[in-house]
């Protein structure tokens, strides 16, 4: 039998994944795990700004090559990326964050080390940990081996990250280089029983719908998912969560599932629908638009990424895929009329007018092309993309769950390193830029070359919206000139500042042609109460009281 | 009995407690708390770039003012600050993070809102904060005046950060404002025991000495420490979190104890004495450089902020201060010699040469002046400063038990809220300064003044010093225009860039001018391995296979 370091074996297990970038920022108590990525030929070291940053660009890097990981050291840098982690765990993204920690004797003696408190505690921050993560490991001599197969079997199999701690000096412990990595499989009797359960209410079903969204990419069901829609034709929406999941692939797609705000025929079939069949869904507050969804857990299908539950009975241990393939075998075909909408967004076409975010994202409907990789900062900017029509195989990545401001650019970074040969486009607010801004130095000192486009509304203005008095000072934030950042940051880059719609579209035009040997960064001027077309309908009320042009 | 809302109740009480600055984010669900602390006149918003940014600025206002406060929206902006308010709590830093939380009504239905999981857990960020905080406390209708005084008590009582979380709705329900705060008192029982087990010690002790800590700032001790040495006349040193607690002001004070490898007779003094008193001190390894201490609990008197162990028996209840004015009037006098080391650094006077650190931290040691707060960055900074002598009633900031890089640049905001009246000045490493370098908008926008110095050594010279091969990818970072970063923020401010002796001499000079009306800020570029001598000496063994000007 073959034996390996421990960390060589952990890189080779997670490189087995499509891990060949990990991201991090190297600690005293982490080098011996920073150094051996550096060695491996098929692994790369990439050194973030600081770790909240990391564990963003990590999520990135899994939500468009599958898996992620994050490298810190113990106490501070863990602690520190802890909120991009707990965002992974809420979206399904499966990233694996790896703290070195100190040494297992500094752990039997207490030692008071830095990076620790006065009273140290060495599992505080595992602990803190255990909150946001499926799972959780502090490695010891004798359970090495047998900890990282059981977490890197969780990652794969919940879809979740996991958390994995290592003491300095067993890091070059040798271990048996024998995998045992579990996969889930579906326990074949529960999936029997799911599918006739399942079967009985398609059966019945007169206006069956599929509701689709984020979890079927996420659990890497979504061919499955879309043979099964062109097998049986039942009439398809998507959340936003999955807006990019579905498109002109699938015949039966309707169109994307806004509130009775937008695509209202859509609106109408679904809630009128007497077989919601959930695929992969998630039915938070500003996914289902304020709860504005008429479904009913007790009369509906909900397939999961391991489970299914029918008419509220829970089948466990069954597996989306799996069901997915079964179904499209039996289920019956669907061959009646639903609406389809997909209105683009229209486009004004008056040059040399202030900008206005109705111009900005009509022409970014027609910028964004086949195959691009879209990031859309949570706020105002999801609002501007929900009714969006997008292009094939456009990969559109949001955090509306978890919606944490700042997440939206060092994940655009760290798609940019998955996938060096597809364009990256960020569209970010101002305000969440702030939060994060210097992990564009890391996309120059990497050389890769997102597009980026902040919208400068000079604040908040989603807070503007949801506050009780707009011009409130909180919701204001220092003036930055942000093309001027990539100056700073000290690379080639292409940087522009639009304040008319002829500007934003040389801009546009500019990029385009750039894009390919630099980095592109567009600063887009708009007023602070300037909202996008559907931020404007759901908001009216609220809005009712608010000075235009304030 | 007069009523009041439960967040004018709140904010009040910690208004008592000098803290008239609430740092942090607004978002949707805590409105209610950010708009009250706007509106109440004696209290100021502060926003500021990111949590962790206001996490770390709370953090210095409140070692420069006794007690900060950071206030963020709940998941994402509680979680994204744990790092910092984990900094608070290892170096007795009495912040209180309050997140604003969503209603009791959603915890009830358990509704999947955002900032939380697509299963919703409520207490998730609770828990992961009782991790880093002396108590936590999670509001309802019902507990809520009872928890805010309990909180606060223990904030006043452990000086270390509490967690306070309110939802919602219940921000401006009415309680009775009568403030129940209960502060610690010594057990007479406990303090007289204690008091005779030291004296017991004391009248045998032929060479006591004296090690005093950062603690007694924190305890609020430091004028009853000052009143008791310069009673006793004890030889007294500090160790490096405490280094400017004892000045000119203690006719006793040795000086800083810094290892074998500076003020030898110190460390000799100190190493051969018969009786240590250890007064609020924290026995980290940097604190002791490496374990470099012959200290032995079982004959030593330890006095802690809120007990104290003497010849390993603990004395719960008996208070730091209580102790030290009680000795004042007993302990015998001490009439013996003792060493003095205060050696200033010393100072090369070469003009129009290639800069080096050891240049940099002599002329700092005559720039700094009487009164001014200084934050000195973790990693090869502190090294600069360990030696330094320092003028009268500097305050002098270091994390060295935590040691979170990126902590000192927002920290030197919150002083700089703080104390508008004193000149603050920080001196970080560029590797540090990249990971929260944003605030430095918030210094422009909130026209406070501090001068800045980043020495820019190419990458994490720390992490050179420490790793296997200085060189290593991994300890270079992206490359910025620092004196520019000015620029972007858009504000008025004088900014240098410093290569030579001279161009170092004339930006010192220029901030000594400016300070007064603006911001300074000069990058000072040093080579990448370029050490200051305590550094050379400590890490000695260590680089002699360093190539010299690599």
């Amino acid at each position: 039998m073959s034996e390996i370091t421990l960390v060589d074996y952990l890189i080779e297990q997670l490189e087995k994944l499509g891990i060949n970038d990990f991201f991090g920022l190297p600690g005293d108590f982490n080098f011996n795990i920073v150094e051996a990525i550096e060695k491996n030929n098929n692994t790369n070291w990439i050194g973030c700004t600081n770790e909240l940053n990391a564990g963003y660009a990590a999520d990135g890097y899994a939500r468009t090559k599958g898996y992620g990981a994050i490298v810190t050291t113990y106490g501070v840098g863990e602690l520190s990326a802890i909120n991009a982690v707990a965002g992974s765990f809420a979206e399904y993204v499966p990233v694996i964050k790896i703290a070195g920690v100190p040494s297992t004797k500094n752990i039997a003696n207490n030692d008071v080390l830095h990076h620790n408190f006065a009273e140290p505690n060495y599992y505080a921050f595992k602990n803190a940990y255990s909150n946001v993560t499926q799972t959780t490991a502090y490695l010891t001599r004798e359970n090495a081996k047998e900890e990282i197969d059981r977490v890197i079997s969780d990652l794969i199999n919940y879809k979740k990250p996991v958390y994995l701690a290592i003491p300095d000096d067993i890091c070059e412990m040798k271990i048996k280089n024998e995998p045992n990595i579990i996969k889930l499989k579906s326990d074949e009797k529960n999936l029997s029983k799911a599918l006739n359960h399942i079967m009985d209410l398609l059966k019945k079903a007169k206006k069956p719908t599929v509701i689709a969204d984020i979890l079927c990419e996420r659990f890497e069901a979504k061919k499955e998912l879309i043979d099964f829609l062109n097998q049986t034709n039942y009439p398809s929406a998507t959340l936003l969560m999955g807006k990019s999941l579905l498109d002109e692939n699938v015949k039966s797609y309707m169109g994307i599932y806004l509130g009775k705000n937008w695509n209202k025929k859509i609106y109408n079939y679904v809630n009128n629908s007497d077989c919601i069949i959930s695929i992969g869904t998630i039915y938070s507050d500003l996914n289902t638009f304020g709860f504005d969804f008429n479904y009913n857990p007790s009369s509906m299908i909900e397939i999961k990424g391991t489970y299914c539950v029918v008419e509220n009975i829970q089948y466990k241990n069954v597996l989306m895929k799996d069901i997915l393939i079964e179904l499209s075998k039996i289920a019956p075909v669907f061959d009646s009329t639903y609406p389809r909408e997909t209105n683009p967004l229209e486009i004004t076409i008056e040059e040399n007018k202030e900008l206005k975010s109705d111009y900005i994202y009509s022409k970014l409907q027609n910028f964004i092309k086949e195959d691009d990789i879209v990031f859309s900062e949570t706020g105002i900017v999801e609002f501007g993309f929900a009714p969006m029509k997008l292009p094939k195989n456009v990969k559109l990545n949001n955090q509306v769950l978890w919606g944490s401001i700042g997440w939206a650019t060092p994940a655009c970074f760290g798609a940019s390193i998955a996938r060096k040969d597809k364009r990256v486009i960020l569209i970010t607010g101002e305000g969440s830029h702030q939060l994060t801004a210097q992990e564009v130095s890391s996309m120059m000192r990497y050389n890769v070359k997102p597009i980026i486009i902040v919208i400068n509304n000079s604040g908040y203005t989603i807070e503007r919206v949801l506050c009780k008095n707009p011009m409130d000072e909180f919701n204001n934030i220092s003036s930055w000139n942000y093309s001027k950042l990539t100056e700073v940051f000290n690379g080639e880059a292409c940087s522009y500042r639009a304040e008319t719609n002829k500007d934003f579209d040389r801009a546009l035009e500019q990029a385009q042609t750039e894009q390919r040997n630099k980095l592109c960064y567009i600063e887009a001027i708009v007023d602070k109460m300037d909202l996008p077309q559907f931020a404007k309908i759901t908001f009216g009320n609220k809005l009712s009281n608010v000075p235009l042009n304030a």
